[in-house]
C-alpha cells in the first residue's frame, strides 16, 4: 500500500525521520551521561516508546494515568506521571505498582502530600515523589529559591510511606523563544534552577536522586547538563511547525504529517477546500507566533515536496482552507480528489485526534499501522 | 453515582438542558412546517440523535463519513452528508445505500460530478446530490446568482446515475455576528440565498425538492423561514460559550461542561491549576470574539453555579491555569482535589477528545454513559 491509497484524513508518520530524531537525542544525553526519559504525551505509542527509549534504562514519562496503565501494560515499567498528583488518584498509582510498574508522581503541595500519605497507609502502598520547580515556565511547581522547597522536601522525608526521589521542572517558556542563542538561555536558566533546587535539598541532608528537567528546546540546545540525571524531551520524536519556528529542529526532521484530499475549488475566494479541518489538524496555533503565513499548517505534496506559499488559513470542523500566500492559487494544479500533506503546527495535539499512525517509508510506502492511546 | 465520584477530566451531558433545547427547536421547525435535520457533528451519539430528531422525519446530518455509518447501523437511515463529495468515496456511501440508508451528497464541482456519475455506473448505485451554495460565508458553494449553478445543476440532471434533489447552504457567518438583530440579518441572508438558488433551478426546468439551510445561530434568530424545506442546526443541542456570546443561547441552555480537579496552587502567580488543559477544552478561542475574560471556558462549582471572574487564561496539553479577572484568586476555596466544571468555548471541538457522555441530572446524579463516535 502507498500514500495514496489511503483514505483521508489520516495522520502519517515517516518512519526513518522518527528513527533519527530518536537516534540523535538518544546519543545526544548518552553523551551528557544523562538518562533520557522520553515524554510520551506526544506520541502515546508503544512502538514510538521502543525507538525512543533504545539504548536507554526504558524510563519513560507520561501526562495521564490512562498513558501510565498503556504503558505498563506495553512493558514499561519506570513511567514518571509528570502532572501535579491529587490524593484522589492515589488508588490508579497503587494498582499500577502491584503490577510491578515504578510509578514516580510529581508535588508542589503541602496539602496533596498530606492526603497522598493517608492514601498510601490506607492502601498499604509507597509513593515516590519527585517535587516539582517553576524554572521560568510559570505553570506549576515551586519557586528554587523560596522556603516553601525545603518544607515540603521536609514533609515527604518525614512520612514512612512516602520516598523524596528528588527534583524535576519543564521549562515550557522554552516554547516563546527563538534561535539557538536564546533557547541557550532558557535552557542554562532551566538546568540552574533545578539544580539549585537539587543542592538545597542535599545542602539540608535530604535526599535527592533525580533531578529531571528538559523539554524538547532546551534538549536540543542546551551547552551545558551538570548537576542533571535526566531529561524528559517528548515532542522531538516527530516534531511539528511550531519546533521548526523556535529552531530547534530542520525543516527534514518534520515526521508527521495529515494527509488530506482537496475536495473543493473556490473560485470566487481564492480558496482550495481540503477534508482535515480542525479535528483533523486541531486549533493550535502555535506556529504562527514565529512563522509567517503558516495558519494551521504548511502544505506539501504527497512526496513531501513543501509548495511554497500555500497553507491552511483557517479551519472548519471537516473542512481546512487553503490560500496562497502570495500570488493566485493555480486550481488547476489540484484537481478534486488531490491528494496532499499538512504539516501540523503542534504535532501533539494533532496527533490526539486519530488512533493511531500510518506508518510510511521515505518512498510512500505505507508499512504498517502503529496504534495510540487516548482519553485520561 | 453522583458528578463528584466521577474522574477528571470528564465530559458532562445535562439531560435537562438537552431535552429542552431538542424540544424548543423542535417546535420552532414544525411551527414553520419544516424538517429538522438536526447536524450531528456535535454529539456524534445515537441516543442524543433519538432525542433531536423526536417528532420529525428521523432525517440528520453528519459531516464524516464515519458518522453516517455510525448513525446508519442504529437505525437512521436519511443522511445528509453535508461535506463536499469526492469521487474516491463513492464506494463508501454505495455500501451505505445497499444498506438501506439514503445518503444525500453535496456538490459544486462539475469535476467531481462527472467523477461521481463515473464511480456510480461502476458500481451500479444511483447518487442523490444537492448543489452547495455560498451565501455569504465563504467556505464551500457555488455563488447563487452565477453562472455556474445552472451548469452544475444541468450536468447532474444529465446523468443518469445521478439525481438532483436541491440545494443546501450554511450560513457560517452567522459566527462572527452577535445580537438578535444582526443574526436576523444573516439569516434572512442565508434564507434569501438559497431560496434564489432553488428559484433559479426550477425557472430552468430542473428539479428542486429540497431547500435546505441553517446554523444553529440563523435557526434559532431566522424571522423568515418561507421557501426553505428542512433546516440543519447542530450545536444548539449542547450551546456553548460561542453561543451564548453570539445570542443565540441563554446560560441555562448550556448542557456540555468539562469535570475537572483543582491539582495545584501556584501561588507565586496566582494562578490556579487544573488536570482539563488542551486536550480535555479543545485550543477552540471562538468565544473570546464577544466575551470578556473567557480565555478556553468559564469555571463553576459542581453545581453549575457559575464563579464569577475567573476563567481558564491558558492551557498546557493536560493543564488548565486558572485566573480570577478581577481581584485576587481565593485559594482556600480550592483545595487540591476539589471538582469544579468548565464550560467550554465550542462543544463540537470539545466533545471530540472524549469517547462519550457521562449524562447527569439537575441534582448532580449521573445516570448514564452514552457512547459517541469519533474519527473518519
Amino acid at each position: 500500500m502507498h500514500l495514496e491509497d489511503l483514505k483521508t484524513p489520516n495522520l502519517l508518520l515517516n518512519e526513518a525521520v522518527l528513527r533519527r530524531n530518536c537516534e540523535r537525542m538518544s546519543q545526544r544525553m548518552k553523551q551528557a551521561d544523562l538518562t533520557l526519559r522520553p515524554h510520551m504525551k506526544t506520541a502515546k505509542s508503544s512502538d514510538v516508546a521502543r525507538l525512543a527509549t533504545a539504548g536507554h534504562s526504558g524510563a519513560i514519562t507520561v501526562s495521564t494515568l490512562d498513558e501510565a496503565r498503556y504503558f505498563s501494560q506495553a512493558g514499561i515499567h519506570d513511567i514518571l506521571y509528570a502532572v501535579g498528583m491529587i490524593p484522589a488518584r492515589a488508588e490508579e498509582v497503587s494498582a499500577l505498582q502491584a503490577k510491578g510498574t515504578r510509578v514516580l508522581m510529581v508535588t508542589d503541595s503541602i496539602d496533596a502530600v498530606t492526603g497522598l500519605a493517608e492514601q498510601a497507609r490506607r492502601l498499604g502502598a509507597h509513593f515516590p515523589l519527585l517535587i516539582e520547580i517553576d524554572s521560568g515556565g510559570k505553570r506549576a511547581g515551586l519557586l528554587p529559591d523560596g522556603p516553601e522547597l525545603l518544607d515540603l522536601a521536609r514533609a515527604i522525608h518525614a512520612a514512612p510511606e512516602l520516598e523524596l526521589k528528588g527534583v524535576m521542572t519543564h521549562a515550557g517558556h522554552s516554547y516563546q523563544v527563538q534561535g539557538i542563542a536564546r533557547l541557550r538561555a532558557v535552557a542554562e536558566q532551566e538546568r540552574a534552577a533545578i539544580v539549585h533546587a537539587a543542592e538545597r535539598l542535599r545542602d539540608s541532608g535530604l535526599p535527592c536522586d533525580i533531578v529531571s528537567a528538559g523539554s524538547t528546546p532546551t534538549a536540543v540546545a542546551a551547552e551545558r547538563l551538570d548537576g542533571l540525571t535526566e531529561m524528559r524531551p517528548g515532542v522531538y520524536v516527530f516534531n511539528d511547525l511550531d519546533q521548526l519556528g523556535i529552531g530547534s529542529c530542520q525543516w527534514e526532521d518534520l515526521a508527521l504529517s495529515v494527509l488530506c484530499s482537496v475536495i473543493g475549488h473556490n473560485h470566487h475566494t481564492g480558496t482550495l477546500l481540503v477534508d482535515a479541518g480542525g479535528l483533523a489538524l486541531s486549533k493550535d496555533v502555535s506556529a504562527q507566533h514565529f512563522l509567517k503565513d503558516v495558519g494551521y499548517g504548511w502544505v506539501s505534496d504527497l512526496e513531501g515536496e513543501l509548495l511554497e506559499g500555500l497553507y491552511v488559513k483557517s479551519v472548519h470542523q471537516e473542512h481546512g482552507l487553503l490560500c496562497q500566500a502570495a500570488g493566485n492559487l493555480d486550481f488547476t494544479r489540484f484537481p478534486i480528489g488531490t491528494k496532499l500533506r499538512i504539516w501540523p503546527n503542534h504535532a501533539c495535539m494533532t496527533a490526539a485526534a486519530y488512533p493511531g499512525y500510518a506508518v510510511h517509508q521515505a518512498d510512500g510506502a505505507v508499512t504498517g499501522q502503529w496504534p495510540r492511546t487516548n482519553g485520561w
